[in-house]
């Protein structure tokens, strides 16, 4: 499970609006941190300075129309970023990175979302990411109305998060496709269950993790 | 030479630092103006709001490291905005459309410059592009020392101005390679000539395809 060419671990938390994901993240850094860790969190589109300029590109809302490839680019691109600045020089120092989305997210929302050709993703994938997958990827899954219910509460919707609901099924779709492909590297938690117990099902990879380290 | 799929005619202008580009944009205007057509001018990467925004992240000098990579997506994200909402939209009503620089910048400055591998480019121009090429492509050429002492009397450089004359003397080799690989799109002008004769030459061009529309 482990890459060798690294030392530390990569831990991605994938899943749609309001799933859970910012709780996960927090829960995993408290918990992290009490087994000795000191967990770099960061999250997609960002996690740079630069990348975090493009995410204001992708989430505002905006009187001009961002075409598909348009928003498929720029998120290559924050990645670009994100991994030679952020990512791999942390788990080159072997620490722990957890990212609040990474490269599933790509293909779930261009690819299934906006229904943008996989092909293009993939050729993307292997010229940016180039194999630097996570050690794990936790998806959060739950019916798209559940989730965008809990996310109304948060305050006025981003620019993705104006999309209908079909958007988000097929969204949904697309990320449990990937983990059926990619069964090794995901881990599902269905996140309409109680915070107590997602948080269960979170201790248990981590603690999976911890000792595999 | 003209596009039957649209009315309007596309001319782009290239060429490396301190060539003339904007002197020339402003002949050319005015040039079109007297004969009297309707010109759109702009520019790359930018051209609208949201891709003038992409620029910003691309010449801003920046405290982190903008990877090869990253400047080629947002170059292309850029262009992906510009053509869906300013060039093909114009095109179609019939327009002139006079662009300072397009997708040869790309393979001079991306390419050429920081020696990504071409056939990227190519990958990225098929699919944004899509065969949407200048009727015509004029190409100031100089020799980059005499380019970069012109540049200076405009103010900080930004951040690709910020490059060593080596990077200027790929770049300028570039433009030539692809405009000897498409004599029938490019007219080369040597702009070290007076402007007067730049002028001369621009003229001439221009009247060919007032002639010929």
């Amino acid at each position: 499970m482990l890459y060798p060419r690294f030392n530390g671990i990569f831990l991605s938390i994938e899943g749609g609006e309001g799933v859970g994901k910012s709780t996960a993240m927090k829960y995993i850094q408290d918990y992290l941190i009490a087994a000795k860790k000191n967990p770099l969190l960061t999250r997609e589109p960002g996690g740079t300075a630069v990348a975090e300029d493009i995410r204001k590109i992708l989430l505002t809302p905006q009187d001009e129309f961002i075409t598909k490839d348009t928003e498929l680019l720029l998120m290559f691109a924050s990645r670009a970023q994100h991994l030679a600045n952020v990512i791999v020089p942390a788990l080159r120092e072997g620490k722990w990175v957890v990212s609040d989305r990474f490269i599933d997210a790509s293909y779930a929302y261009q690819g299934a979302g906006r229904e943008i050709d996989i092909s293009r993703i993939a050729m993307l994938e292997k010229w940016i990411v180039n194999g630097v997958m996570p050690n794990l990827t936790i998806l959060l899954d739950a019916p798209p109305e559940i989730g965008l219910a809990r996310a109304k509460h948060r305050g006025p919707h981003d620019r993705i998060e104006q999309e209908k609901i079909d958007f988000f099924e097929r969204v949904r779709a697309g990320y449990l496709a990937r983990a059926s492909s990619d069964p090794k590297r995901f881990r599902i938690i269905d996140a309409t269950q109680s915070l107590n117990a997602v948080q269960h099902e979170l201790r248990n990879v981590l603690d999976t993790l911890l000792s595999s380290k």
